[in-house]
């Protein structure tokens, strides 16, 4: 994006007054518009507040904008054009529909990322750039020929992909399916939202594990559903607790993530596993099961999902290549029966008309080369190296002041904060500092935990990085609360 | 997908009880759910329909399906597992949710198309094989190293092709914008998707043009909207119509695609452009504008698109490659003021986590490649070559039947059939020979129209399609009516 030239002879606040001229006469920013705040235009273009105050008081004086500063700055209704235009009220467009924003602290951590990207990033949900396969992909692209017919895709997703991954599900999942079951989607993310979207109806209740990264996801909450909770602990969720949520809420479905659970990394008991399945069966109950985890288990063969045990047809199995090879590919998956696949493949052409066959081609040639078992070997060795990294530092630094189990698989670590402090300002105290992680609160939990992503940030980080959490920490205990 | 073995021993109808057989054990088609119909199963797999009939009676005598031949046949209750399961009623939950089916004359176009690729396809909406730059696009993947990082996007899509797609506006839409007022979407259809979904409330009515591929798209109604209809003459919607139309029902948006209108091939004048925009204006109403097809002017430059002199701020503008050099590539961009860009990228956020990157890089060399010009020259060169190709033969087989006018850009034919035939009738008799279209009524027209697609058949089959369609008029013609 753009930045000030700091090389140039031109002042910072002129060229940050041109810019903003230009976007506004440009149409980004039409008249009566709201500007982004000073705060918020610094962060983005690295540059002290003071320069932006000053950029805006040169717009103002030339009658591009107006409103005092610090109070929300306007774009002027007369100044382009002779007459005054009307412009839509883009501001109540943009504030209308069902779909509601995303959660303000995940806002404010994108936001902080995309303002200063050197940050140490534990909160990202995603492996590092030397932990995707960036190379072998590359090399498949060059190697083979994509001269493939690019028209639109098969509502369901291309053909050989869903070919590969019917013996990729029965080796690593023993999962037996067939290449008609699957609906390739943009990731698990895709899948979600077309089963709160298309499968349930506004009104409907539902279980999600507590804590979970489903409360996370507003789209829950877009679609109208009503989240009951389900808690979870080192075994995951209890079958006893969804029959009595079942009896009082009459749950329409209930969505798990049984292996290394995000954010507790708990694994669901395989006794639990068993009287889960039973109880959906009885109740002709469907279980979304969420699965992108577990082929990062650190010690071998993780418990077979649900969908493996499933004689009665209850599970829709998600599964994704963005927490095991790269998130930037955007290729998950479902499984689930014809019904349903047909369903949604038919609703998702009238969001977005399919997925791109790129992604899908690389990703078939991927799964089928001989890259895809090392780069599984190579990632579950970093990631548990970059586990005890991070569990190092925590117990270096924060013996007494944090507690935590220690994860077999996935991305994160989950802890509980031993000292009360506010969620908010433990995130804007380690902002200032450089490292940002994601409150317990995003995941539906009380405040006073906090999940930590140790595959995203780089190894030579993670010490740095908790150094300066727990400086974070430290200050807001320094301060008595008033 | 899956076809019978003609060359194995194996007859033809054991093959395909055997393959049901695993996919019904494997959960694809639970306990009671309902399997396709005959003839849906004897299309899908190429076979006679009595042989679907061997097949099931086989399933029938060995207790895994029941149901008589013809009248919907089931999965079993008991059969699998010792006591009988409750498998969730999948078909209600297909049922649920908001989203509305695609259309059936859509969903059978489609079904046809799959159960028989050899049909000659007037159809779909899109380029040819050999009209999309495949080759180009297969030599920019091995030519450039795209070990790019493969994380999560940027929530507004790939920013160096966001920057590439800032000149390219400018010099071939007379666009000037900024790289942070363009969100990258999965084609055109993932911009109206959001439009339609997270600016606009239900109830809302919105104006859209009269025939409109608009009314192809459930996705109007299943946000709810209320959808009301701008006459398109030769010169596009008029500006008094929807004056009227405003007054009337407080029209909140309105949907226009000005150069070479889907279905009608129509223009936009430019005298009704200025006063539409300063109606716009006038009104504080917003302008969707659909602009999938300028670049396939086949006589050089099509009018400048709404949004070049759009000095209000009134309009919302929509592009893709779809139509211009692949809808497999599923690239397509918005250029809107800040506050929907971001509103906007925030909500896709929870669809689908953004594009995959691959794709947009891929976009991003063609366009700056030296292989753009070129494609395009010769692409307006072959689709005006197709065009020639459909209306000589339409004047052979048809004169007299039908009337069109000859469009000046994009990929459709509109005609109107001069006597009174019914949409459907002709759709399966068309289908019977060997040729597929699109009927008039699915575009919101009256029905005795119809479009043609020349830019997606192989020019060599053009003839052959028109004269099958000939035929399948005919002999609607000649049965009188009961």
């Amino acid at each position: 994006m753009w930045k000030p030239d700091r090389e140039s002879k031109k002042p910072l606040y002129a060229q940050i007054a041109d810019h903003l001229e230009q976007r506004i006469s440009y149409g980004e920013f039409p008249p009566g518009s709201q500007l982004p705040s000073e705060r918020k235009l610094a962060e983005q273009l690295g540059v002290n507040r003071s320069t932006v105050i000053l950029a805006f008081s040169e717009l103002r004086s030339m009658g591009i904008i107006e409103g005092k500063s610090g109070s929300g700055t306007r774009v002027t209704m007369t100044k382009w054009g002779a007459t005054p235009k009307h412009t839509p009220n883009w501001k109540r467009y943009a504030e209308g529909g069902n779909f509601l924003p995303n959660l303000p602290f995940m806002r404010r951590i994108r936001e902080a990322l995309s303002g200063a990207p050197a940050l140490i990033d534990f909160a990202s949900g995603e492996l590092s750039g030397d932990l995707a396969p960036s190379e072998e992909i590359s090399n498949l692209m060059s190697r083979h020929q994509y001269t493939a017919y690019l028209g639109y895709d098969h509502p369901q997703g291309y053909i050989p992909l869903r070919q590969v991954l019917v013996p990729y599900l029965n080796k690593y999942r023993q999962i037996q399916t067939t290449e008609s079951s699957i609906l390739i989607t943009s990731g698990s993310q895709q899948s979600l939202y077309l089963i709160t979207q298309c499968l349930l109806s506004p009104g409907d209740a539902v279980a999600i594990e507590d804590p979970s990264y489903c409360y996370s996801l507003p789209m829950f909450q877009s679609a109208g559903l009503r989240l009951f909770r389900l808690p979870v602990d080192r075994d995951g969720a209890c079958p006893e607790d969804l029959r009595a949520l079942y009896r009082r809420h009459r749950i329409k479905m209930v969505f798990l993530n049984p292996n290394y659970q995000n954010p507790t990394g708990a694994v669901l008991g395989m006794e639990r596993r068993k009287r889960l399945l039973e109880l959906a069966s009885e109740l002709g109950l469907p279980v979304v099961e969420d699965d992108p985890f577990s082929l990062t288990s650190y010690g071998g063969m993780p418990p077979a999902p649900l969908k493996a045990m499933d004689a009665a047809g209850s599970v829709l199995y998600i599964g994704s290549f963005s927490k095991i090879a790269a998130s930037g590919l955007r290729v998950g998956w479902m499984v689930a029966p014809n019904a349903i696949v047909e369903r949604l493949a038919d609703a998702r052409q009238q969001m977005d008309f399919g997925l791109s066959v790129i992604p899908q081609q690389v990703a078939a040639q991927f799964l089928k080369s001989d890259y895809f078992e090392p780069h599984l070997d190579r990632l579950r060795m970093q990631l548990q190296f970059k586990r005890d990294l991070l569990i190092a530092a925590l117990k270096r630094e924060l013996t007494g002041l944090i507690s935590f189990t220690v994860p077999e698989g996935g991305l994160h670590l989950w802890c509980k904060l031993v000292p009360q402090v506010h969620d908010g300002k433990l995130l804007e105290e380690a902002i200032r500092r450089g490292v940002v992680f994601v409150p317990g609160s995003v995941y539906g939990s009380d405040s006073g935990y906090v999940r930590f992503t140790f595959a995203r940030a780089r190894a030579e980080d993670i010490d740095a990085g908790i150094s300066r959490f727990a400086e974070a920490l430290r200050a807001l205990l320094e301060v008595p609360s008033p």
